[in-house]
C-alpha cells in the first residue's frame, strides 16, 4: 500500500505518533496493509511523511505493544497474523516432522491469507500493562525466592488461588490433590508417561485433540476411537470396549470438546463414570476449553461428578488469559498426584515459580476479571458471526456443529470431498482450514475439517467464509466432474 | 532470640526500617537468628520497639527481596535456608516416591542446622532488580507476542544470544543446531525418551547426577557404570563396554563433575570421542557445571572438540544465573534437534517466550557481567574454605576431591564406614550432607558422601566442618568398637 498519503495534523493535540498509529491501524482493518505483509523501514516512512524517525518508531512499538503488529528481529515489523498459525508455533506433530501442520502454518503466514486452522487465542485482547504490574508486584514481595529452584508440586500462592477457582467450578479438591504443570499438554504427558506402556490400549474421541493423538502414539498406544456426536462422546460404545480390550485409560473432553466444540450432556456424563469406575478404568477429563463459555456459566468438570478419585482432571490457563506462559493443573487423587509429581521431577523438575507467582496475583485483579469478559463476549460473537456466515455460505449437502463455548466446530462435506484436496483450492481463495484427518484416531474422516474463530476478527470470518464457500462449491462441481469421468483434476500448484 | 534489645535511633538520618534490617541481618550472621527460624510476627515486634508495624514490613520485606528471608503464605517469615534443600524442592528421585532426598530435605530445613546437601546455588546473590528491568524491557518491545503460544525450537533473539555464547566457548553452533528447554533436566528427559527404551543400555559415570540416575531408571535402562577418578570418566574401562554391551547412549560430565567436581583430562576427552565415534554410540555431555570455573576460564565443552556431530550437548542457567526460570538449552546435529523438538512439543509445546527474551536481555547487561563475576569469586571463596576445614577437622584415613570449579565435592571415607549410619550422628550434630549412594549406579558407595558449597556462607562451610569432623571421629570410634565388640550401637533417634 501507498502509505505516503497518511494525513497528519500538527496542531490537532493528538500526538503525531498516536496519528500515525490510528491511520496505521484503520489501514489494517481496511486489509490494505493485510497480515504478514511488513511496514515500510522506519527510516524510509518518517522520510516520505516528512517527521521524526522517534515518531515513526513510537507509532510501531504502540502496535506492537498492543499485539497488532510483531517485531522480528534484525527482519523488521510485520503486521500481526489473525488467530492462526505462525511457522514454528505448532500443535504437536502427528509424527516426528509433520507435514501437515507445517505446510498449514506456512499457508497461514501468506499476506492476505485468513486462517482458521490454528488453535490461538487472540494475543490483541492480552493486557500487557496490568500483567507487568503483577510480575512487579511478586518480585517485589517474595524477592530471589521466584529465581531460585521452586517446589515440584508448584508454588503455594498459586496452588491455593487454583483450589478456590476449582471449588467455583464445583470442583473440591485439597492442596495434595493438585499438580502445577507447564500447560494441560505437560499434565496430558505425565498421566501418558505414568498409565501407558507401549501396545497398551487407550479410548479417545473420535475425532479428538491432535496434540493428544501426537502424545498417544508416539508413546506407541493403541488407539480405542469412540464416535463423538452433537452431545458429546457416544457412551454407548464404550462398554463392551471396556471388557473387551482393557484399556489403560479413557481420554475425554467433556466441555467445549475440540475440535467439534459440543459439550457432553448429563446422562452420558453420569454413564461414562459409572461404566469407568465399574471397569477400574481411569477417566482423564481434558477442560482446557472448559471456562470458554458464551452462552451460560461455564459447565462443570466431569470430574465434579466422580467423587474423590476416578477422574485425572486437567486444566490450563491458556485458553483464556496467556498460553506463552506455559500454566496448566492436574486435579486427581493425592497417590495419583505424587506419582505425577515424581515423573515431573524427573521431567523437568519443576514450573518456573516466577510465572506461578505473578499469575496468582493477576488472577485476582480486576484486569483479569475484565479481560475473561472480554474474551468469553468477543470469541462469542466470532462464534455468532462463523454461524451465520456459514449459514448464509455453505451449499446444500454442508453440515457444522453449533458450540456454546470453545474455539473451534467442525464441518462436514458430503462423504466424497476429500478436504485435503480442497485444502488447495481454498488455499487459492485465501482461506486456511484444519483437514479432518489432523483429528482422527482412524482414517475416514477426509471430509470434515475444523475451523477455529479465537483469532480471527468478525469481518474475516464473512470474508473467509465466501472464499470456502467458493472453493466448496468448486470443489463439489469438480468432484462431481470426476465421478463423471472418472479423470482427476490437478489442484493448483501450491509450494 | 531477644529481639526486643534492638537499639533504633530516630534522629540518625537512616530510616527506621533500614536500621532493624541491618541490626536483623546481623543477628542472622551471627547465629542469633538461626536458618528456618520464624521472625517475630511484625505487630509484636512493632509493639516491643515502640514503633510502626509498617517499620517492621518494610525491614522484613526488605530482607526477603535480598534473598536473606523468605516469606511464607499465611505461615510468617523465615530466616532462609542457606544452600541446603527446602522440603519440596528436591532432586529428581530414584523412586515415585524416593525417602532418602525427602529426609535430606527435612533435616536441611530444621533450625540451625547447617546443610551441605542440596545442589542449589545462593539466591542472596541474585539481582532482582536488573532482572525486572528486562522483563520490563522485552514487554515494552515485543508485547503480547511473549504471552502467546511461542516457537518450540525457542524464542529467536535467546537462541541468537545462546549461540554467541557457545561460540565463546568453542563451541560453533548454527541456530538449527539449538534447541531452547526448561531446564536441562528437560534437555536430558528429551534425550532419553528419543534414544532409550525398557532394557537398552547406557553408560553412565559412577558416581554420577542423581537426577540422571532418577530419569534412566524410570525409562528402564540398564546402567553401564564407568568409574570417575581424579581425571574424570576412566576412559579405558570404556571400549571393551561398547563393543559388549551395545549401548544406546555415553552420558558424561566432564567439566566440573557432579558429585566429585572433576575435569576430565583432555587425553581423555580424544579417547572417549574416538571410541564412541568408532562404535557409532552418541555422546551426551551435561555442562550443567562448566561455567562455573573459579581457577580459570571456563574449560572448553567436550562437543567443541567433536566437530558437527557426535555430542548432544547440554547446558542450562541454572547454576550461574537463576535456576527458577528454567531454562536450558541442546546443542546437536539439526537431525537430532528436530526430533527433540518433536518430543518437546508433546511433552509441553514450548519454553515461556517471556522469560527466554527477558534472560536473552539480561544476558547482555552488565548487571549480569558482575553477577557472573561475584558468582564465581563466591563459591570460589567456598571452595577454598571448604577444602581448608576439611583439611584441619577431618581425621587420617579419610580424602577428598579438589574441585576447580561447580559446586561440590565427594568425600571418602574408610570402606567400612557407612554414611547411611554416619548421617544420623551428623544430624544429631547440626550438620547435614548427601550419602554416596544417591549418585551411584551401583551400591557400594557407601563410604562416600558428598558436599555441596554453593549456597553456604564461609563461616557455616567452618562450622559445618567441625561438626562433621566429631561426627566422622565418633563413627570411626564405634565402628571400631563395633568391629572389635562385634555389637551394633544403635544411632540415637532421629525422626
Amino acid at each position: 500500500m501507498d502509505l505516503n498519503d497518511i494525513p497528519l495534523h500538527r496542531d490537532s493535540g493528538t500526538p503525531l505518533h498516536e496519528q500515525l498509529a490510528t491511520a496505521l491501524r484503520a489501514a489494517m482493518e481496511e486489509g490494505r496493509l493485510p497480515t504478514g505483509s511488513r511496514l515500510p523501514a522506519s527510516r524510509d516512512l518518517a522520510r516520505s511523511l516528512g517527521v521524526n524517525r522517534g515518531t515513526v518508531q513510537k507509532a510501531y512499538a504502540a502496535l506492537v505493544a498492543a499485539g497488532e503488529a510483531r517485531a522480528a528481529v534484525g527482519q523488521g515489523t510485520f503486521v500481526a497474523g489473525t488467530g492462526g498459525l505462525a511457522v514454528g508455533i505448532l500443535p504437536p506433530p502427528q509424527t516426528a516432522e509433520d507435514p501437515d501442520w507445517e505446510r498449514l502454518a506456512r499457508w497461514s503466514d501468506r499476506p492476505g491469507v485468513i486462517s482458521l486452522a490454528g488453535g490461538m487465542p487472540d494475543a490483541r485482547l492480552f493486557p500487557v500493562a496490568p500483567f507487568r504490574e503483577s510480575l512487579d508486584a511478586v518480585l517485589a514481595e517474595e524477592g530471589t525466592g521466584l529465581l531460585q529452584y521452586g517446589p515440584s508440586r508448584g508454588h503455594g500462592r498459586f496452588l491455593e488461588v487454583l483450589a478456590s477457582r476449582l471449588r467455583e467450578r464445583g470442583l473440591d479438591r485439597q492442596a495434595e490433590q493438585l499438580l502445577v504443570v507447564s500447560g494441560s499438554q505437560q499434565g496430558l504427558d505425565l498421566v501418558a508417561r505414568v498409565f501407558i506402556s507401549p501396545g497398551d490400549a487407550v479410548v479417545v474421541e473420535d475425532p479428538t485433540y491432535s496434540g493428544a493423538l501426537a502424545l498417544f502414539r508416539m508413546m506407541g498406544a493403541r488407539l480405542l476411537p469412540v464416535p463423538v456426536d452433537d452431545h458429546g462422546m457416544v457412551v454407548e460404545h464404550l462398554e463392551s470396549l471396556l471388557t473387551r480390550e482393557r484399556p489403560r485409560l479413557v481420554y475425554t473432553i467433556p466441555n467445549f470438546h475440540n475440535p467439534t466444540g459440543v459439550t457432553m450432556a448429563p446422562s452420558r456424563r453420569k454413564r461414562l463414570l459409572e461404566i469407568c469406575a465399574a471397569a477400574g478404568v481411569p477417566v482423564v477429563e481434558d477442560d482446557s476449553d472448559g471456562e470458554l463459555a458464551f452462552d451460560e456459566a461455564p459447565p462443570e468438570p466431569l470430574a465434579a461428578g466422580a467423587g474423590k478419585g476416578g477422574v485425572i482432571y486437567l486444566g490450563t490457563s491458556s485458553k483464556l488469559l496467556f498460553p506463552g506462559l506455559r500454566l496448566g493443573w492436574v486435579a486427581a487423587d493425592s497417590q495419583v498426584i505424587r506419582t505425577l509429581e515424581a515423573v515431573k521431577r524427573v521431567a523437568d523438575l519443576h514450573t518456573p515459580p516466577l510465572l506461578q507467582a505473578a499469575m496468582a496475583n493477576f488472577m485476582m485483579t480486576k484486569a483479569c476479571r475484565e479481560l475473561v469478559t472480554a474474551v468469553r463476549a468477543s470469541y462469542g460473537n466470532r462464534r455468532d458471526a462463523l454461524l451465520e456466515s456459514l449459514g448464509e455460505e455453505m451449499p446444500a449437502g454442508v453440515s457444522w456443529s453449533k458450540p456454546r463455548g470453545g474455539l473451534s466446530l467442525m464441518v462436514d462435506l458430503p462423504a466424497h470431498i476429500s478436504t485435503t484436496d480442497l485444502l488447495s483450492r481454498a488455499v487459492g481463495e485465501g482461506v486456511v482450514f484444519a483437514p479432518g484427518n489432523l483429528f482422527a484416531a482412524r482414517r475416514g474422516a477426509d471430509h470434515r475439517l475444523r475451523l477455529t474463530y479465537g483469532g480471527v476478527r468478525e469481518d474475516e470470518i464473512r470474508e473467509g467464509m465466501v472464499r470456502l464457500g467458493r472453493a466448496v462449491r468448486a470443489e463439489l462441481n469438480g468432484a462431481d466432474q470426476r465421478r463423471f469421468t472418472g479423470k482427476a483434476i490437478s489442484p493448483p500448484p501450491l509450494v
